[in-house]
């Protein structure tokens, strides 16, 4: 057993903490993989801070960079050598993530994950953001993954070899974001829905070499929708600009429900959570959010669920009364 | 004078020539600076290279390292402290780029930059990308550069006082990849065009800090467009996804013509040039593009050319023969 127990107290010192080239390395008696990543001047919006889509970037690089570190990357992206076998890759079903502040460029930040089982057939890989200088917690991440098989496309079991292969690195923490369960939302569909957007096509670039839309892409179509929904629509307080720079994502869930291949075309729906609509201002907004095959018959590919505040909200408080 | 004669059979040595943790530094008697960067996961696409964009997005980052570590970084994104004064910022006006072989998931690449005079008010940036492990030169990229006014977003000549700031960090060289001057292209409009792509629009995170679509952002619309063209209207040759891992991106020549702004709409001319349809199939081709506001009007955003290859035609042979 593996506590995270000297975590909160412990303040990373610059130099002696960066791994030269920041190729990262294995700490925690080799249950953690530690990256640094300094932001650069693309992965900044409008507002000169890190999009969470670069963020999910550094989490995916992150993940697929521990196993590189552990021996364990065969062929595939993130695959085990028996993975590989068998002919499995790694597909997300879910992801949740809580940033409590969002670095700029030329920060340097720690990316630690850590892998865990999750039920029978499943892994929760966890992540933790924090900045360099400061030693503050940024970005709280957790993540489940399921095994697909290649050819079929179909969801498989963890085989017992994989098991083997996998097992020794798991940890026996809680998740560091609480799951927060199934996304139980409103029903809602193209009539009922706030914000309607039809027509998305995922671009050649949106492919990852598993071949299907990588689960980063979604967060960009959900965030766009978002923004126009919050800030076209209800045209949130003022002018777009300002309302970039006024506003950010404090959290999101998202579920992911099947694959989305490179012909598919999209409908993007979303919708004020509650009927809050008063509250949208100086305080914080929910919405949610449906990614499903266009023409309906029901082809849900992402499910969920957004949380907004205002800038600045959150500086000078600590992550704790975040995650309540 | 500064001459670059002792490049071409140098190799760098991979431990010696890093800087720990890469943020780059000064070299060549100050005129060069040079960067190294990894190859990430999220930077490849599904045939595991590194995008053009990706490493468009390397040249932009060690452009504003150089400006920052010479210590002429003002507030703006690149802009000197005397252009912040006068409120100016850079705009790029054309870029060329030739790559000769896309670097691959956890590749190291350095990349080196310098600047030298483009004619009476513009700046001339140049760039060479090579892999850290063998010194192979990957991609020369040459581009021109001249100052807008933030507020009347009109262009200026480069004033006294940022001339005085600059002036003593250019080059005397020739450009790394020669001037093609302004593109000579069949004039050719959306009924003549091969393909017409239109209603594209800007999302929020497409803006940089200067509030304007980043160039980067172009050519993601403008290889999307070939993609499609060269792929689903011509069927070049086979299944969409044999394509992507057959074909490749040679070189690029755009010239920006004017800014596009978050409510601009655009559409996407794309064409052979040429008539040599039948050579497609393992030869090289030839597309032109332009991208304009829609509706007509003659507002061009951007206009370009694309060379494409069949992939690994450019293995084991020197990158001379591709730019001539």
């Amino acid at each position: 057993q593996w506590m995270m127990l000297d975590w909160k107290t412990k303040r990373p010192d610059m130099l002696s903490d960066l791994d030269p080239f920041n190729f990262g390395r294995i700490v925690e008696d080799g249950f953690v993989f530690r990256q640094n990543f300094s932001i650069r001047s693309y992965e900044i919006g409008a507002d000169r801070t890190a999009s969470v889509e670069t963020l999910m970037n550094h989490l995916q690089e992150t993940a697929l960079n521990h196993v590189k570190h552990v021996g364990l990357l065969g062929d595939g992206f993130g695959s085990t050598p028996e993975m590989c076998k068998k002919n499995l890759f790694w597909v997300v079903t879910k992801m949740q993530v809580l940033v409590d502040r969002y670095p700029t460029w030329g920060d340097m930040v720690q990316v630690d994950t850590w892998v865990a089982a999750s039920g029978k057939n499943g892994m929760r890989r966890d992540w933790m953001i924090r900045d360099c200088k400061t030693g503050d917690i940024l970005t709280r991440a957790s993540s489940n993954w399921v095994m697909m098989n290649k050819v079929t496309r179909r969801l498989s079991k963890i085989p017992d070899e994989v098991r083997a292969e996998i097992v020794q690195y798991f940890v026996d923490t809680p998740p560091i974001v609480d799951d927060d369960n199934n996304i139980k939302l409103p029903k809602f569909d193209d009539k009922t829905a706030n914000h309607v957007r039809n027509g998305l096509t995922p671009k050649w670039s949106d492919l990852d070499v598993n071949q299907h839309v990588n689960n980063v892409k979604y967060v960009g179509w959900i965030l766009e929708a978002s923004f126009f929904f919050l800030f076209n629509d209800l045209k949130w307080k003022s002018a777009p600009q300002t309302i970039v720079e006024k506003y950010e994502l404090a959290s999101m869930t998202l579920e992911y429900r099947r694959e989305c291949m490179k012909d598919s075309v999209l409908q993007s729906l979303t919708s004020l959570l509650g009927n809050d609509q008063n509250a949208l201002g100086d305080s914080h907004v929910d919405c949610q959010h449906l990614l499903r095959l266009e023409g309906g018959g029901g082809g849900e590919i992402v499910k969920g669920r957004t949380k907004w505040r205002p800038k600045n909200a959150n500086r000078n408080k600590g992550i704790e009364d975040e995650s309540g």
